[in-house]
């Protein structure tokens, strides 16, 4: 089980805006961390998902800063509009190779501007939203990555060297199913309307990238089991 | 011995304008590494080092990239000119806490960048002029807090998940003295007289900011020596 906090302990949560992000925040909000949330604006193609970002901050009633940031060297499909969006749905996730929306060092770049809030703050936790479905797709999102990054915020910073404060990388969805995060988040009353996936980022949901099947898969294996029960 | 290139290898150098960074590339391409030059605009008050990078790459003949990025929570008087720079010099940094010039996990957002390119790029090091003296100042320059980077480079990117390729993270001068360094970069023929290090970034070097003291310590004792011997 993850470190639960004592009083007044303070946690960054990385905030997308999207629905694991949310669902995450609104874990640690249950188990006790004050939070304050992080937004980045790095060129996605679904920069609409900082909207959804603020009002789910907005709704939570936390602190939320966005920073701004440029990877000049591309090389994602999910900041080069040029380059088409694949349409695998979590089979493939799970089995093929990294898919083309992967953004080189993405959750490092995160984590690290997460790390300098949090040594500046005496934050003693991050929260990530990383989970069973990205665990395949993306490096970034592995578990032994997120333990690796634990050592580095311990080893690389004031409050990790210098007090006998400890930093926790906390990933509560890292081993859950999108159905399990959809069961989570009604459960917690995360505000799911109010968040983004879409890597499109039109004005609707496009309901073809990778991000809507799985969203609509998770939503739709919670209503089959509870109309079964019914 | 840390690990010499086969043919063609790429390598990402951080590069501030100052004398370590600058010894590092030398020392990175003397070995034998296709090296990228990696500058960072982060509000720093010597912004000036930022012109000396520019030159020191163009003296080196490599590619040069400047990254503007913002840590909006600030607690450094590294970005913040309405704290004052400390004046300590060596003795006193080796032995007390943190200074108050340390920026919050810079080191770690760097590499995180420097990370990001690299496995765009197909680069297999990252080079980091962290030397001895910042060793016990700063705790994201100890060599511990570098292993563990290097790891979280390895376990985070598709260059060293998917491919055979290792990312490893060089540190040529972590245990060298300021009095070292100088003798590297003049055995190298690094354009010392082109890098800048004074934290104030005034028009001429302050002469009493860390920066300044530690540089002129280590000259002096190598023309002390030189001297000496003639």
């Amino acid at each position: 089980m993850p470190p639960r906090p004592s009083k007044n302990k303070k946690a960054i949560v990385l905030l997308s805006g999207g629905m694991d992000s949310t669902v995450s925040l609104y874990w640690a909000q249950r188990r006790g961390w004050i939070c304050y949330a992080l937004s980045f604006d790095y060129g996605q193609r679904h920069k609409k998902e900082l909207r959804s970002a603020a009002r789910v901050a907005r709704l939570a009633g936390i602190p939320h800063q966005t920073v701004r940031l440029s990877l000049p060297w591309g090389g994602s499909a999910l900041t080069d509009a040029r380059k088409p969006l694949p349409h695998h749905a979590e089979k493939n996730i799970l089995k093929g190779p990294i898919p083309s929306t992967y953004v080189p060092a993405r959750n490092t770049v995160f984590l690290s501007f997460a790390l300098s809030w949090a040594d500046q703050l005496g934050a003693e936790a991050i929260v990530i939203g990383a989970n069973a479905i990205d665990y395949s797709g993306y490096p970034d999102c592995r578990l032994p990555y997120l333990r690796a990054f634990e050592r580095v915020s311990n080893l690389g910073t004031r409050l990790g060297s210098e007090t006998k404060k400890k930093i926790s990388i906390l990933a509560p969805l890292v081993h859950l199913t999108k159905a399990d995060i959809v069961r989570l988040g009604l459960k917690l009353n995360a505000p799911m309307e109010a968040t983004w996936s879409c890597y499109q980022g039109g004005r609707t949901p496009c309901g073809r990238c990778d991000a809507c099947l799985l969203r609509e898969r998770g939503f739709k294996s919670v209503l089959a089991k509870k109309k079964g029960r019914t």
